[in-house]
């Protein structure tokens, strides 16, 4: 257990700051519930897609839970893509190859929920 | 690592089987990605609760973070209440009471998810 601590939070939508992902061209990132929550062994993360998102191919150490919330974007896991929408979950197995694109125009955003081990980001692009 | 597959899965929104929970009257539930799918450290689930909705007050032995997908509800957790709209989220520490009530007349749901360790729920009404 990773920073446990027994105090419930609830967190606004309002509340949540996104900041931009270095990585990649309209994507922002906003922690949901993670260290400063006290979460004991994963975290839940939203992702934000502007229109014109692109987020390259690349492996995380971890597995991604996700969840799509809004818009209609393409993910591309391994050899395949799809287009995704609200409601849709996929799970990116740790190690494999996923990226991101919204050639839409509105918001795509997603929830993405990984486990409190360390994580390392590789561009396989 | 509990049942490790290294297979990437999408699941589509309409692809999720729900059903009813016993111990709460208006509540079901779906799992998006679990041990069907090869989950290596916590499971995501969808819970609907109906207009009308009541789950009683209860304990988990596990955490839940969880998501607001839509509606408007009534969560307690300890001695607090709260009326939850799409986009918020909060964190149920193990051990710590919590209830649902949705009193509108449209459906409410939400995401929640809990590691893959033994799970016993105490009602404490």
């Amino acid at each position: 257990m990773i920073g446990s601590d027994p105090t419930p939070h609830l967190r606004r939508a309002a509340d949540v700051e996104y900041e931009s992902v270095e990585l990649a061209d309209g994507l922002r990132k906003g922690v949901l519930l993670g260290d400063d929550q006290g979460t004991p062994n994963f975290d839940m993360r939203r992702f934000v897609l502007e229109p014109g998102a692109r987020v390259p191919r690349h492996t995380n150490e971890v597995e991604h839970e996700q969840f799509v919330v809004e818009g209609d974007y393409v993910v591309g896991i391994g050899e395949e893509t799809y287009t995704v929408s609200a409601g849709d979950s996929l799970l990116v197995p740790a190690g494999v190859e996923h990226w991101y694109r919204n050639d839409s125009d509105t918001r795509g955003s997603f929830l993405c929920v990984v486990p409190k081990t360390d994580d390392r980001i590789e561009i396989r692009e």
